[in-house]
């Protein structure tokens, strides 16, 4: 077999089989095929897409180019969440304690965050002593001992999505709907949960910016993840405004515990439950509303924020600042960011609040850039809110007051006024069951 | 200014401006744009294809990526003519000492033979001691003196394009009109003639296997070659069949000369007459008609048939070998195919043809083989010829018997019988001035 008549192929819009996808992975992860063959076996892939067969044969060659991780001691009790990124979302951090609580078992390999978006083990990183990296047999045990277990991606999982991501995104081929497919879905297949539930996020700030390209990659998807074996659920959720009031990460890791808590009723708490109750459907076999009355249960008893510190504390985090949130880091700086006019608030961009947390350190332009887990924004005002003239819409946190202007500068340019209340927009455009 | 927005505007379908193509030339030609870059760009230029402005400006990128020989010495008399490549096509060997002889400056880099198409480089170095290699000043005065000289491709001559065409090959990239265009015009501009004849080749023997193909194809090369300042005539010939009886390298030098002598007055003849007739009339600035009593005179007189001695001896070509051809290499062995049935012959596919002749030592599987001057064939009959039983189709030249019997069997696939003779093809389907 040569990787000219594989490309040539995909060029001319005939489906590969499986031994070509297969040759093609293997080799291109041994290194025997070169970058400037992917590349354009990629970028053919851009313009004629892949079939469900294809797209699977690629997930699961993806998925078992690397270690895979053996759950199968947890039998159908294993439940992942993956959300394709946004500004503001935490939902891990409540999630994964709710449907731990709940008796599934969560075990988690998270991303850190690029650009506007954030990513959980950053999040995590934030609490003082948590360890986001864990031997495999520290993992297994803390999962079987307490159900839960998040860490940073490790070891050699799924290199051939590693090596062909870095390509794709340096040759313009990142965009195509078979290979985000693939390469979500194999690193969810090598991590192993049996239940797979899918925060698909539409918006400014996802990377699907309408509902129309979400749905498509939600239905796509849950597609590749079903025919790979797994039982997968998508839901469609807004990320056109950030994800609750704070983003940055000592501040999201805060507002997490206040929604565990049951001080926080809001957007976000509504968004964890939806997910929650999927997931918890998904792993227990029983109907969502079923599942939705248990979630809500475990966040009021206080069984979720239980379960939490036990998480925290199994993974080294200090476990005091559930009580007490001055254990978090905190910012030397808090700079209210004034309305300028009266009226209604109707519009929060979530890509440039995103932007704008990222400047005041809360994330990273690129991948060697170190951040301030203190840094970040809390959002005083939502779309919808009355606005008066001298009214804070805002905090920027930081410890460098040199990026205060920049900060100042990008969150006005996010938010937009208006002389009517807005209309509302939903929370969730769609479940794919 | 990033290679990355480069690739992405073209696969958004978007003109690629002057500075970009300049940007992705200069960088690839110096190494610092990487191949896998590279050819994410070539395949989304297959599919979104280039504006007559943007491929102008790729061909002289790439014309300027190296050395460029400076004509202007020769005002407007140059006349360089390019065949997209053939079966038995030695058209160069006739009507260069043609153009030559009526005052035209013929000088050419030419390439070698790969696959079932052959090369003028390969068939001049079965001449003894012909040089394919000259300095520039050897090369401008041989070209002053008597206005001709035949090189191969030498020095740094469109270095952006031979790395360029190289990955093309490896990436499934090649078969793109732009692509091919500039590759092909950006070396016609860097070797100088102001006056170009095309022969465009279409049928199973060229690259272009249809008409429609071939048009395109040549009005392109035809728009960009004037677009980049040259007068530009383009002349879509048969590949079907190979052109002329003589298919390998000593054995089609020895027809050119047979018909510069007038000893052959068929396709070929009419093909070469009308490609110099096109050459005549660009830099005499006349019209065809006129152009091809030129021509046909020139043949006639045995002025060309001097004209080739003149230039074969100047480039250190034995010259006996125009009155007496033994002195060209000739082969032990001459294999008769026999007809094993009674009929028309309606069709000698030139590619079979072609790679039964590489097959004998003609040419070239990959670019490192060696090949054998002497071998070939030599057709005996032709489509609409009457054909019995037992009769020679043609007679298999080589030196090494062990490849007889595939070449034989190859030939015999390209070989089909009818009833009726059949229709007869036009040689020229049409000539674009």
């Amino acid at each position: 077999m040569r990787m000219y008549d594989v490309i040539e192929k995909k060029r001319d819009g005939k489906e590969l089989t499986k031994e070509e996808i297969s040759f093609f992975i293997e080799g291109y992860t041994k290194g025997e095929i070169p970058d400037y063959q992917a590349s354009a076996l990629c970028m053919a892939i851009y313009f004629r897409g892949m079939t469900e067969a294809e797209t699977v044969t690629l997930t699961e060659c993806m998925a078992k180019s690397g270690d895979t991780l053996d759950l199968s001691m947890f039998g159908e009790l294993t439940a992942d969440k993956h959300s394709t990124g946004g500004v503001g979302d935490k939902t891990t951090l409540i999630v994964a304690p709710v449907v731990a609580s709940l008796g599934g078992v969560v075990t988690k390999m998270s991303g850190r965050g690029l650009g506007h978006t954030g990513g959980t083990v950053d999040k995590l990183e934030a609490i003082p002593g948590y360890r986001t990296s864990l031997s495999e047999e520290e993992f297994i045990s803390q999962s079987k001992r307490i159900g839960i277990a998040v860490i940073g991606q490790t070891g050699n999982l799924t290199p051939a999505d590693k090596k062909l991501y870095a390509l794709r995104d340096v040759t313009a081929t990142v965009n195509s709907i078979p290979l985000i497919t693939s390469s979500i879905m194999s690193k969810k297949l090598a991590a192993g949960s049996k239940n797979i539930v899918l925060d698909v996020k539409y918006g400014s700030g996802a990377f699907m910016k309408t509902t129309e390209d979400a749905e498509i990659l939600a239905d796509n998807m849950v597609k590749i993840g079903r025919g790979c074996g797994r039982n997968v659920t998508a839901v469609l959720t807004d990320m056109n405004v950030p994800l609750g009031n704070n983003i940055g990460n000592a501040l999201e890791v805060k507002e997490s515990i206040q929604v565990l808590k049951g001080e926080q009723k809001d957007e976000l708490y509504d968004v964890c439950v939806e997910l929650s109750s999927e997931m918890v459907a998904l792993f227990k076999k029983i109907p969502v509303d079923d599942a939705k009355k248990l979630v809500v249960e475990a966040i009021d008893s206080g069984a979720a924020l239980n379960k939490m510190r036990e998480w925290l504390g199994a993974q080294g985090g200090d476990v005091r600042c559930i009580d007490d949130t001055s254990y978090l880091p905190s910012a030397p700086l808090m700079y209210p960011v004034l309305s300028d006019k009266d009226g209604y608030l109707t519009e929060t961009n979530a890509e440039l609040i995103g932007t704008s947390a990222m400047i005041l350190g809360a994330g990273r332009a690129s991948k060697e850039d170190k951040i301030d887990p203190a840094a970040g924004i809390v959002l005083c005002k939502k779309p919808g809110d009355k606005v008066k003239k001298g009214e804070a819409l805002c905090y920027l946190h930081t410890s460098d007051v040199s990026k205060i202007k920049d900060a100042e500068d990008v969150f006005r340019s996010a938010v937009k006024f208006g002389d009517e209340k807005p209309e509302k927009r939903p929370l969730i455009y769609k479940i794919i069951r």
